[in-house]
C-alpha cells in the first residue's frame, strides 16, 4: 500500500476531529493495571495509525483523535469508498491512484463527511486479531474481549466508552462565527463554501436554501407592504386578485430557480450529476446491495429473480399505501374533530380566563398528539421496504408534515371559511406567525443552552461531592473538549435515529411558508414578517449549531429531498385557498351563485394552475454553464483515456467468459 | 487496425442496406468511358471496403452496398463513434477493444442505425485524396472533382446520383409481414424485438405504445359498454361520474405503466440508463458540442464563459417564450374565431345541401390552415437554439400540437357547452371518430399505393416510349430494388426534414386519446370504437411500413417523447371537460346555484387533480428488476476493472498537469 504514489502521504494530517469518551479513573489506577481496558484501547488507536491525546476532565476523560492522511486514505481503499473520479465515474479509492480522483474545492483530498467515515472504520475496526480471547479490566470489572471482535462495540457494551462524537475545529469555529454567524451586517450572505467544508453538504444546503427563500422574500414583501401604505383608488378591487396572481407566480419561479442554484451547489461540492440523477442516485446504491444478496443465492434463474423482484417492488408499494392510509386516516379521523372542537369552543367561550385554559389544555394536548404521531411514523417507516422513489427519510418526512399540516392550518381554514371573518383571521395569523416564531426561535436556542447548563452543573456539583477538596478551590470546566461533551447533539424531536436537527428547522420553514402562501390574500403584509424573522432565523441557526451544541455528525443528502415536493404542494394548495379566501372576500352576502366575478375566480384558479405546471418548464433545472463545464470536463477526460479503458473492459470481459 | 484481436472480422458480411440511385445509360456509354463518374463511384466504393452490386432497372441504375464488419468497424472508429461499454460507460469505439462493447440483443455488434450511420460515413467519406482536381465525366457533361471534396456530394450536386435510401432485407422483410403485419389472429401482440432490430429504436417503440395502449383500451371499453347495456336502477345517477372517476385513473396508470415499459425496453434494447437520464441525454451531447467550440476560442476565461453560456441560456428561453405566444396568439386569434364561425354556422344552416357546402368549404380552408401553421411552426424553431430542456422535434411536436387540438376539439366544446345537447354531442363524436379514423386509415393506406403506382407507371410509359421496341415487348419492373425505389419514403405531412412519418400517426393517436377522455362522460360508448379502431391501425400501420413505403431511416429517439407530455395534458384536460360536461348534464335548468350536487363535482375536480399528480408517485417510472439488473452488471465490471481504470486516469491527469 503506498508503494507507488507517495505524493499524498507529505499532506498534513487533520486536526482532532472525533473524541471517545471514557469514564475517569484515579491515576494511581490508570497507571498501575497493564490490562486496563483504556489504555488498551489507546494502544490500539495508535496502532491503527491514528494520533491519540488524553484529555482528563471534570465529568469523564476524553481520547481525541486526529489522521494522518495516509491513514485516512488506506481506510477508505479498505473500507472500498467510491470516490470521483476525472472521468466522471464513482470508482473504488486506491491510495497508489490518489490523482486520479477529483479534489475538493479547498484543495484537500477528502471531505468532511469522508474523513467521518473514515475514522468511524478505523475506530471500530480494531478487533481482536489473536487466536484467543484477551481479558481485560475496568476499575474493578473484568471482561473477555473475543476473537474478531470489534474492541469498541465491546466496550461500549461494557458501558466503558459513553460516547464517540465529532469534534469542533477550534480555529474554523471562531472563523465561521466571526464571517457568519455574528455577520449580521450583510443580510442574507453566507460563506456557503466554508459552511460546507465544515459542516458537509446536508447543513450547507439548508443555509444555501434558507438564504435564497429569505433574499427572495424581499419582493413579496415590498408589494405586501405596498398593497397597505398606497390606496389604489377605483383599482383597489384589483389589489388582491394581483397580489394573488404575484405570489403565486414568485413562488414557482423561486422553487425552479432554487434547483438551478441546487445544481450549481452539487457542481461546485464535486459531485458529478445533475439535480434529477442526485435523486435517484441513493435509490440505486441501496438495489445494489439488496440485489447482490439476490444473486449469491440463485444467478442462473433470471426470470424467478425477476418475478421475485417485481413481488418485492409491488409488496413495498401496497405497504407504503396502506402506512399512508393509516397516517392520513388517523389525521382525519383523530385530530381533524380534535382540532375543529379546540377551534369550535374557542370561538364560543366568553372570559378569557376560559379561553387561556383552553388554549393551555390544546398545547399540551397537541404535543402529545404530535409525539405519538411522529413514533407511529417512525414505526410504520421501519416495515416499509423503501426501495422505490422514495427513501425512508422522505417518507417519513410527508408522514410528519401530514400531521403538522393538520395541526398548524385546520384552525385558520376554520375562521377563514366558516365565519367569513377576515380580520378575526388576520389577528389570528399574524398571533400565530410572531408568538410561534419568535417562541421557536426562543426555545430553539434556549433549550440546548439550558440542558448544557444543567449538564456542566451536576458534573461540577458531583465532582465537588466526590472530592470534597479541602483547599476549596473551585472546580471549573477547563479544557474544551469537555465543554463540548456536555452540549446536547443537533437531533429532530421525532427519533434521532433517523433525522438529525435540520428535520425540525425545515418542518418550522415549510410551516412558515405554508402560512405566508396559503393566507396570502388575507393579508399581504405576513411577508414582511416572515422576512424579517428569516433574517434572525439565519444567524440564530448559525450561532445554535456553532455555540450551543456539538459538531453534528455529517450526512450525505446534497438537496433539500422530499421538502422541495412539500414546498411545491403548499403553492398548489395556496391556489385553492387564496381562491376560497377570494370567494369569502368577494361574495359577502353568501348567495353561492356563480356570477361573473365568481367565475372569474374559477377560471383564474384554474390557469394558474396551468401555469404551475406549466411555467417550471421554461427555466431549465440544471444552469447551462453547471452543465457544460460537467460535461465537457468528463468528455475530455473519457476521451484521452479511451483506449486504455477499453483495454481494460476487454480483459474483464475475457475474465467472464 | 484490427490487427490485434481479429475474432470480429470472420463475422459476415450484412445484407445489402443501402441503395444509390444514378441515371441509366446506354450499355455503350458505360463502357467505353474510362472517366465515367459512375464507373469511378463504383471503384471508389469498393476501394472504401464496400461489396457493390450494380443493377440495371428500368427507370434508372441502382448501386446496391453491403459492407464485411470489418469495414463498418472500421468506419464506427473512424468516426468516433460513442457506444456503450460493459462499465456502462458509453466510449469512443475501437476495433481492436471489440470485446469491451455491449452486443446486441441477437447477438450482432452493430443496431441498425449504427450501420445505417457506418454506411452514410463510409458513403460520403470519399474524397479526392490526391493534389489535383479529377475530372469526371457523365455522358456528355464533365465537372471537375475538386481536393478533399467529397465525391458523393459533388455527384448529388451535379444531379447523377438522385438518391440514397435504405433497402428492404427481403427475408427479414417477409418474416415480418407473415409474423406481425399479417398476423390478424393475436389481437395486440407484436414481435417488438424484431421490429426493433429491422426498423430502429423509434418505430419499435412507436408499435410497442400502440399495442400498450390497445390492450389498456379494452378495459374502459367494457365498463362503456356495460353503462349502455346495463340498467343501474336507482343507482343510474352515479354512473356517469363513476365510469369519469375510473377513466381518469386508468390513463393516469396507463400513462405510468407505459413509463415502466418503456424502461424495460430501453434495457433490452441495450440503452444503459434509466428514462429520466434518457431524456437529458440527447441535451448533454449537443451542449458537449456547443462548449466545445466555445471551449476553443477561449479556455481560461471561465468566469466570461459562465456569463456567456448563460446569456446564451436565457436568450434561448426568451426566444421560446416569443416563439409559443406566436403560436399561441396565432391559434386564439385566427384559428378559434374560424372554428366558432364554422360550427355556429353548421348550427344555424337548415338544408342538408349547404352544411355539406359549408363542410367541404371548411376542410379546404383547415387544409391550408394546418399546412402554413405547420411551415410556421417549423421555420419559427429553427431560430431557436434548443439546447435546454426542449429538443427541436419537441418544440414542433408542442406547437403543432397546438394547432390541430384547437382544429378537433372547438367544435366539440362548442356544442358541449353553449347548446347543452349531449345527443347532438354524441353524434358530432361519432361522426368524427368514424369518420376521422377510417377516412385517415383508407388515406394513408392508399395515397402511398396509388403514388407508387403513378410512379410505375410514368416510368413504364416512358421507358416503351423511348424506346419503341419493335418486337413490342412489354417493359416491366423486373428487380426488387427499383419497385422500392418508387415506393413514397415515410415523411411527416409537414416538414420532412424535422420528422419522419411517426409524428402524423402520433398526431392521430393523440387526437384520438383526447377525443375519447374529453367527452367521456358524454359518451361511454366511445372507447369501443377507439379500441376496435386500434386493433385494426396495429396491422394497417405495420402493412404501410412493409409494403407501401421504402424503408424508414433509422432514427435515435427511444421514447415516445414529447408525445407522453401531451398525453398527460389531455388528462388533466379531461377532468375539466368532463366535469363542464357533468355540470351541464346534472343543472339541467341552468340556475348556476352553488348546490350541494355542483359543490359536489367541483370538489371531485379538485380531488381528481390531486389523484393525477400524487398518484404517479406510487408507481415507479423503472421496474426494480430492469434497475437492478442494469446497475448490478455495471458496478460488477466497474468493481473488477476498477484498479485499471483507475490508473489510465491518474495517467490522464499527470498528462493534463
Amino acid at each position: 500500500m503506498g508503494a507507488e504514489g507517495e505524493e499524498g502521504a507529505v499532506e498534513a494530517a487533520t486536526g482532532f476531529e472525533v473524541g471517545i469518551v471514557v469514564p475517569k479513573l484515579s491515576r494511581a489506577a490508570a497507571a498501575g493495571a497493564a490490562d486496563d481496558c483504556v489504555a488498551r484501547l489507546v494502544r490500539e488507536l495508535e496502532g491503527a495509525g491514528l494520533l491519540v491525546e488524553r484529555v482528563r476532565g471534570v465529568p469523564a476523560e476524553f481520547i481525541k483523535l486526529a489522521a494522518p492522511m495516509g491513514t485516512l486514505g488506506r481506510a477508505a481503499a479498505e473500507m472500498q469508498m467510491k470516490k470521483l473520479t476525472y472521468i466522471g465515474m464513482e470508482l473504488q479509492f486506491e491510495w497508489d491512484q490518489v490523482a486520479a480522483f477529483v479534489r475538493q474545492p479547498d484543495g484537500s483530498l477528502f471531505s468532511w463527511r469522508e474523513r467521518y467515515c473514515c475514522f468511524r472504520y478505523l475506530i471500530y475496526g480494531i478487533v481482536n486479531k489473536t487466536n484467543s480471547e484477551i481479558v481485560l479490566r475496568f476499575d474493578d470489572k473484568e471482561f473477555h474481549w473475543k476473537q474478531s471482535e470489534s474492541l469498541l462495540t465491546r466496550l461500549e457494551a461494557e458501558g466503558v466508552v459513553k460516547l464517540v462524537f465529532p469534534l469542533h475545529d477550534e480555529i474554523k469555529r471562531k472563523q465561521l462565527l466571526r464571517n457568519w454567524a455574528l455577520n449580521w451586517l450583510e443580510f442574507t450572505w453566507q460563506p456557503i463554501d466554508e459552511i460546507y467544508s465544515y459542516f458537509g453538504t446536508k447543513i450547507a444546503t439548508y443555509f444555501a436554501f434558507l438564504g435564497m427563500y429569505t433574499r427572495w422574500l424581499f419582493f413579496p414583501a415590498v408589494f405586501g407592504l405596498a398593497t397597505q401604505l398606497i390606496d389604489f383608488g377605483s383599482l383597489q378591487w384589483l389589489v388582491l386578485p394581483g397580489f394573488f396572481i404575484f405570489v403565486i407566480s414568485w413562488a414557482v419561479l423561486f422553487l425552479q430557480f432554487w434547483k438551478r442554484k441546487n445544481s450549481a451547489l452539487l457542481a461546485r461540492w464535486g459531485i458529478n450529476c445533475s439535480l434529477s440523477e442526485y435523486k435517484n442516485l441513493g435509490n440505486e446504491l441501496s438495489f445494489l446491495s439488496d440485489s447482490l444478496t439476490v444473486e449469491e443465492k440463485e444467478f442462473g434463474d433470471v426470470s424467478a429473480e425477476k418475478r421475485k423482484l417485481q413481488r418485492n417492488e409491488w409488496f413495498g408499494v401496497l405497504l407504503r399505501i396502506r402506512n399512508n392510509a393509516i397516517i392520513v386516516l388517523a389525521i382525519i379521523c383523530l385530530q381533524l374533530p380534535f382540532e375543529l372542537a379546540y377551534a369550535h369552543l374557542y370561538e364560543i367561550t366568553e372570559t378569557e380566563v376560559t379561553r387561556y385554559l383552553l388554549t393551555a389544555v390544546y398545547l399540551v394536548a397537541i404535543q402529545y398528539y404530535t409525539r405519538i404521531g411522529g413514533k407511529v411514523s417512525v414505526n410504520l417507516i421501519k416495515y416499509e421496504n423503501n426501495q422505490g422513489e422514495e427513501s425512508s427519510s422522505a417518507s417519513l418526512v410527508y408522514k410528519v408534515f401530514g400531521l403538522y399540516f393538520m395541526q398548524s392550518y385546520i384552525g385558520l381554514f376554520y375562521h377563514a371559511s366558516l365565519y367569513r371573518d377576515i380580520l378575526a383571521l388576520r389577528q389570528v395569523l399574524i398571533q400565530r406567525l410572531i408568538v410561534s416564531q419568535v417562541l421557536e426561535n426562543v426555545i430553539e436556542n434556549s433549550i440546548p443552552y439550558l440542558k448544557y447548563s444543567y449538564k456542566k452543573y451536576i458534573a461540577v456539583h458531583k465532582k465537588k461531592h466526590e472530592k470534597e477538596s479541602p483547599v476549596g478551590r473551585s472546580v471549573r470546566l477547563s479544557t474544551r473538549v469537555e465543554k463540548e461533551y456536555l452540549k446536547p447533539s443537533y437531533t429532530a424531536s421525532i427519533g434521532a435515529e433517523l433525522e438529525d436537527g435540520l428535520f425540525d428547522d425545515f418542518l418550522e420553514l415549510t410551516l412558515q411558508f405554508g402560512m405566508i402562501m396559503m393566507f396570502a390574500c388575507a393579508f399581504p403584509l405576513i411577508f414582511c414578517f416572515a422576512a424579517l424573522n428569516n433574517v434572525t432565523e439565519i444567524r440564530a441557526d448559525a450561532l445554535k449549531l456553532l455555540v450551543m451544541l456539538k459538531r453534528p455528525v455529517p450526512r450525505a443528502a446534497a438537496t433539500i429531498g422530499a421538502w422541495l415536493n412539500i414546498f411545491q404542494f403548499l403553492v398548489v394548495m395556496a391556489i385553492c385557498t387564496n381562491c376560497l379566501l377570494l370567494v369569502c372576500l368577494y361574495d359577502e352576502e353568501g348567495k353561492w351563485r356563480i356570477e361573473p366575478g365568481l367565475a372569474a375566480i374559477l377560471i383564474m384558479e384554474h390557469a394558474l394552475l396551468l401555469i404551475k405546471f406549466g411555467f417550471s418548464h421554461f427555466v431549465p433545472e440544471e444552469p447551462a454553464w453547471v452543465k457544460a463545464n460537467r460535461v465537457r470536463y468528463v468528455a475530455q477526460a473519457q476521451n484521452v483515456c479511451s483506449k486504455q479503458l477499453l483495454r481494460s473492459i476487454s480483459k474483464f470481459d475475457r475474465k467472464l467468459d
